[in-house]
């Protein structure tokens, strides 16, 4: 018997995004429950106890176990897939590109869009203001690595689509909400079009 | 043949530490090449475009090829080893833990010690000294949470040791460095130790 999968999402975030694209392009079933952040639902102590003691989302529950770490639960998803290289160089340079996601990309692009288009640009502390312009210029260096990485390339790792291009999508393609300007990156946009055209997708919002 | 494995490397990082410690554990060599970034030896126009376009060490290189992030270098050392569990569960597990140290954990505590410890208080612009409070509070939550998931544990994934415990070893043992008073959590404490007695472990400054 295979155990169920739950998501705990708060479906306007990309992370849990790319756990839901992840298990559609691999064919399987999530259900979910949905959590709204900005009202502390994830910060409650029956949450902190009981599913994430980190208190974000999204957590994957397979059966009574639970996965934190949006990466890490996707991987959980894809693994046996085409979406995971079985190449021992190939999986490392994936998980190379989904750790700098989350250490070079996340950070800038999705907390400013977090900060613009979830909090909103007046109800911003000033260490987040100040915070601003580096974020920025660091969100669009992880771009152009991403755009000069394209080059000649369709994905990220070796010749296929990996979990590392379903990870990195999911806040790039929404940059633009954090006013981050694709149009500076056109082989980003190129790749962003691949990714809507395979079988599958699904857009964030569904 | 088995290609050769190089370590592009600053000895001081715990970053860097991490993929040695793993090499030793699992008993495979590694050849060694030492970059100072205080002297920006790994911006360079030839590093940045033949070593890693996003300017940092660790660099794993297998024969010809690139791996940089600490901890998909150290998964490709560790891989077919008792570090990375076969359970898919409990190998999910292990990346969400390693996936927590480099959002949670290394920005905190790794950044404070790099600014206390190499960059030195009196070299810090404003940004960085109001980003200090924050990135104290948020360190010690981390080790906090630590704390409280070794109740009644040994190591942090399953039964045994795994990658998540050496990944996450290497900067919460020098996190005095940065101030931060380990005896707040003594099973923190007993964890260090227990993994300073595992056979064939390295001491960082090795």
């Amino acid at each position: 018997m295979t155990d169920r999968l739950l998501l705990h999402e708060d479906s306007t975030s990309g992370n849990c995004y790319k756990v839901r694209l992840t298990a559609t392009m691999v064919g399987k079933h999530l259900d979910r429950r949905e959590y709204d952040i900005m009202k502390g639902e994830t910060r409650t102590p029956d949450f902190l106890a009981n599913v994430n003691s980190n208190g974000r989302i999204p957590v994957l529950q397979v059966g009574d176990g639970f996965i934190p770490e949006s990466n890490a639960a996707s991987y959980y998803i894809a693994e046996g897939s085409h979406l995971v290289p079985t190449d021992p160089f190939d999986h490392a340079d994936m998980l190379h590109w989904m750790f700098w996601e989350q250490y070079n990309h996340e950070p800038n692009i999705a907390t400013l869009r977090f900060w613009m288009h979830s909090l909103g640009p007046d109800n911003l502390d000033d260490l987040k203001r100040l915070q601003m312009p580096g974020k920025r210029q660091a969100g669009n260096a992880a771009l152009k690595l991403m755009d000069d990485h394209l080059f000649e390339r369709e994905w990220f790792v070796g010749e296929n689509i990996s979990l590392a291009d379903i990870c990195l999508f999911a806040y790039t393609h929404v940059a633009p909400d954090a006013d981050f300007d694709l149009e500076r990156y056109p082989r980003v946009i190129e790749w962003i079009e691949r990714i809507k055209r395979q079988p599958r997708y699904i857009a964030m919002d569904t």
